[in-house]
C-alpha cells in the first residue's frame, strides 16, 4: 500500500460521555461497568479493522457528571482485559500525567504493551477539572502552565524508563546460567522539575519498542506539547475550517520541533449520524437535539469551567462574561466556547444547546458521510477520525456502509498488515537511547 | 460442607522469585513477561480448585535482582488480564501503600473487581527495599514505622471510597431519566496524617462487595496491621512450631481489635517437593540445595537488609553483627534470619544456603506431603497453605496426587462454591457504612 491510509479509532464509552446517550434503547444501563459489553465494541472495532479503541478518562466527579463518569472501568484494567479478547487492533488509554508517579505509569503501560504484544498507546492528559486536586491531597488543582511542563516532563521520565533495557538485555542462557547482560541494563537517574527517578524500570521493551504517545491539546501549551511529543493526537474539532488550521499548526510545530510532520497523526473525535438518506440522517439529528433536557445541557457546559453553575444567569441573554474563569480546567475547551458564543452572539441558552451535543458535521447517507471523511482527509483537516462507538447498530452502520466506501476507494485497509499498533499506524519503532544501531526503525506495513 | 475447609492460593512467578529456578527445562526463559505462561498456570490453579492466585510484587531492582523481579509483568495489568483466562478463581496482587495514591489504587482495584465478578485481592505492603525511594522521588525510604502508619490509613481512605455508592445508587431508569440517585453517592472527605481525600470514587462496589484484603506482616508493626485490617495473612513460616506461634498471636491480636478470628485467615507461603518415595523427595531436595551458587545465595540473603554486601565477610565466620541494619527494609524477614543465626550458631555460609531457597519442610511423598498440610491445618498453625508454582509438572504432582488424597478426607473442595473470592473464603460481604441494612451479609458456600 503505497497510497496514503486513512486511521480510525473507536472511542468506547460504555454508557456515553454525554447526559443522554445512555437512554438509547441499545445500551444497556451497566455498560460502563460490564466488560463483556466492551469486548463485544472492541470486537466489532476489530472487525472492521479499526486502527485501536481507545478509552477517554476524568479522575473526579460531582452527582451532575454524565453517566459514564459516574461509575466506569478504570481504563488500564479495563484494556489489559480486552487485549485477551482481541489479537490485532491497538489499545489507547487515557491517564493524567498531574495525579501519578511516571514509574507506576511506565510499568503499568510496558505491561499492557507485553499482554497485548505491542499494541497499547497512551493518552496524556493533564487532567481539567479543578476537583480532581481534591482526591490527591491537594487544597488547588495544579497551575495550567505547570501541569504542562510536568506533563512533559512526567513523558520525558517515562520513556526514558521504557529504554531501562537494551533488546539483546536477556540472553536467558541457561547453559551458562545468565540470565542478564548487566551492562545491558541502564539506570535513568533522571532529576528535574517535579520528579527524581532513578530507574532502571523492572520490565522490558515490546514488539513495538515503546507504547505509542497520543496527546489532545487546544490550548497554546497543549498544542506545543502535543507538537512535541505525540505521535497520535486526538482533539475535538467544531468544523472543517478549524480542523483544517488546527491540522497545520499541529504539522508546522512538530516540523519546527525537528520531527517529521508525516509521524505527527491527527485523529478528531466524531460521532456520524448516518441513515438512509441525507434528510433522515438531519432529521434525526434535529430529533436528538429536540431530546436534549435544557438542564443537564447547562452542567454539560459547565465542565470544561470546572463544573462552574451556568443556571444562575438568564438564559436568553447572550452567554455570560466569565472573565478567567476555564483558563485553569479544560483551557482550550472553554476558550473554544467563549470563542464561539462571541463570534456567533449566542444566548447562554444557544451555547449550551450548542455544546452538549458532539459536533455532527457527519450526518447523512453512508455516501456523504463516506464524501466528507474523504474530503477532510485528502483536503489536509486530518489523518483519520476517532469514532464514537455508542449504539451498535450505529456503529454497524459506519462499518458495514461507509468503510466499504472507503475501501474501494483504497484509503482504508480491509486486512491488518501489522500486529502492533505502532505498524498499524505506519509509525516508527523508537530507537533505544542505549542502544548501538542509531538508524531509527520503521515498521513494516 | 460443614467442616472447616482448608483454603490453597497459587503463587505465580514467572521465572521464579530466587536465583536458580529459572534454570529448570520446563521453564521458559520468558515466563515471567508471557501473558500465556500465567494464563496456563492461572489455567491449572483452576482447575485444581484453588482460591485464587496470587502475585508478589516490588518497585525497585538493581541488576543482581532474581530473574523473576529484573524483567516482569505488573500485577493489576496481569490480574486484568488472567480475569478473562478463568472464570472462578480469586485474583491477589500485591501493590505497595508506600508510593501510590489511594484513589488511583480504590479505582484500579474496584475495577479488577468488576472486570472479575468479584475476585480481586489486594495484598497490602509497604514496600521493604530502601532502594524503592530513589524510584519515586524521595531521598530516603520512608521510615519503617511511618509506612506502617501510612498503610493503615491507606488502606482505610481505599475502604472508605469503595463504599462511595450504596448498592442500589443507580436505578439506570430509562423511562424516568434517572441514572443515578444521588442521595445514595457519597463523598470521603477523608482528613488524616498522611492523606485528603474527596471522592467520591467513579467505581461502584462489585459481586463482592470490596476486594479482599491480605496482608503478610511479620514486624511487631507488621503484626499489628494484618490482625487489623486483613482477611487473609500471607507470611513466610520456618517450622510448624513458629507457625502456630504466629497464627495464636494474629488471632489473638485480631479478637483483641474487636473481630471474628475465625475470619481472619493464615495461609502461609511453601514450596512442595513431590517424589515417588520420601527418600526420593529428600535426594531432590539435597541435590537442588547441593546447586546452589553461593554468591547468589549471598544477594539473596542480602535483599531483606536492602541489598547489603555480604560477599565482605569470612563465610566461615558467625553470621556478622549487623546492628540495625534491616530495620528499615524487610524488618520482619531481616529479624527472623538474625534470630535463626544466632540460635543455631550458623556461619554466614550457613545462613546464606539455609534462606536461599525457600522453607522446605513439605518434601516427601504425595501422602507425606497431605499428611503434613492436614496437621499443620488440623493442629492450630495455618487455615491453608499458599503454593509456589513452578514447573508445570511439580505443581501438577501436587494438584493431581496430594488434593486427591485431601479429598478424600473432606478437607478441600472438589467443586467450586461460590463464584467471588470472599465466597471461596468464606468470609463476609462488608456492609456498606452507607446503607441502612446493618447486618453483614456472609456469602453462601
Amino acid at each position: 500500500m503505497s497510497k496514503r491510509q486513512l486511521h480510525l479509532g473507536a472511542i468506547l464509552t460504555g454508557v456515553g460521555t454525554d447526559q443522554q446517550e445512555w437512554l438509547h434503547p441499545e445500551i444497556p444501563g451497566n455498560a460502563s461497568i460490564d466488560i463483556d459489553w466492551y469486548k463485544q465494541q472492541a470486537r466489532a472495532a476489530e472487525a472492521a479493522r479499526f486502527d485501536f479503541v481507545f478509552i477517554v478518562d476524568s479522575p473526579y466527579i460531582t452527582p451532575d457528571s454524565a453517566p459514564h463518569f459516574l461509575n466506569r472501568l478504570e481504563p488500564l484494567t479495563l484494556l489489559s482485559a480486552l487485549a485477551g479478547a482481541t489479537d490485532k487492533i491497538g489499545l489507547v488509554a487515557t491517564l493524567t500525567t498531574s495525579y501519578t508517579e511516571p514509574f507506576n505509569v511506565a510499568r503499568q503501560f510496558a505491561s499492557l504493551d507485553h499482554i497485548s504484544q505491542g499494541r497499547a498507546g497512551w493518552n496524556v492528559v493533564t487532567t481539567g477539572l479543578e476537583g480532581a486536586a481534591g482526591n490527591f491531597g491537594l487544597e488547588q488543582h495544579i497551575d495550567h502552565g505547570e501541569r504542562y511542563r510536568r506533563a512533559r516532563e512526567h513523558v520525558q521520565v517515562v520513556q526514558g524508563l521504557w529504554d531501562s533495557y537494551e533488546d539483546d538485555a536477556f540472553p536467558r542462557d541457561k547453559a551458562h546460567k545468565q540470565f542478564l547482560d548487566p551492562a545491558k541494563q541502564h539506570r535513568l537517574d533522571h532529576r528535574g522539575e517535579f520528579f527524581s527517578v532513578t530507574g532502571p524500570l523492572n520490565i522490558s521493551r515490546s514488539a513495538q519498542g515503546q507504547p505509542v504517545i497520543f496527546q489532545a491539546g487546544i490550548s497554546e501549551s497543549g498544542r506545543r506539547l502535543a507538537a512535541d511529543i505525540a505521535e497520535g493526537i486526538f482533539a475535538g474539532v467544531d468544523n472543517f475550517e478549524d480542523a483544517r488550521e488546527y491540522y497545520a499548526d499541529i504539522k508546522r510545530r512538530a516540523a519546527e520541533a525537528g520531527r517529521d510532520p508525516a509521524l505527527v497523526l491527527l485523529f478528531p473525535g466524531i460521532t456520524p449520524i448516518i441513515a438512509d438518506t441525507d434528510e433522515q440522517a438531519q432529521a434525526l439529528q434535529r430529533q436528538r437535539d429536540g431530546e436534549l433536557d435544557l438542564n443537564k445541557a447547562l452542567v454539560q457546559l459547565g465542565r470544561p469551567f470546572s463544573y462552574h453553575d451556568f443556571k444562575q444567569y438568564d438564559l436568553d441573554a447572550p452567554f455570560p462574561e466569565l472573565g478567567e474563569l476555564g483558563s485553569n480546567g479544560y483551557r482550550g475547551h472553554a476558550e473554544r466556547i467563549k470563542r464561539v458564543a462571541s463570534e456567533q452572539g449566542l444566548t447562554l441558552r444557544e451555547t449550551a444547546l450548542r455544546f452538549a451535543r458532539p459536533f455532527s458535521g457527519f450526518a447523512g447517507s453512508a455516501l456523504t458521510v463516506a464524501n466528507e471523511i474523504e474530503r477532510w482527509f485528502l483536503e489536509g483537516a486530518v489523518d483519520g477520525f476517532n469514532i464514537h462507538v455508542g449504539a451498535p447498530s450505529e456503529f454497524a452502520r459506519f462499518t458495514d456502509e461507509v468503510l466499504p466506501i472507503l475501501r474501494e476507494r483504497g484509503l482504508f485497509r480491509s486486512e491488518y498488515q501489522a500486529s502492533t499498533l505502532r505498524g498499524h499506524l505506519g509509525i516508527d519503532v523508537p530507537h533505544n537511547r542505549h542502544s548501538e544501531t542509531h538508524a531509527p526503525l520503521r515498521v513494516a506495513s
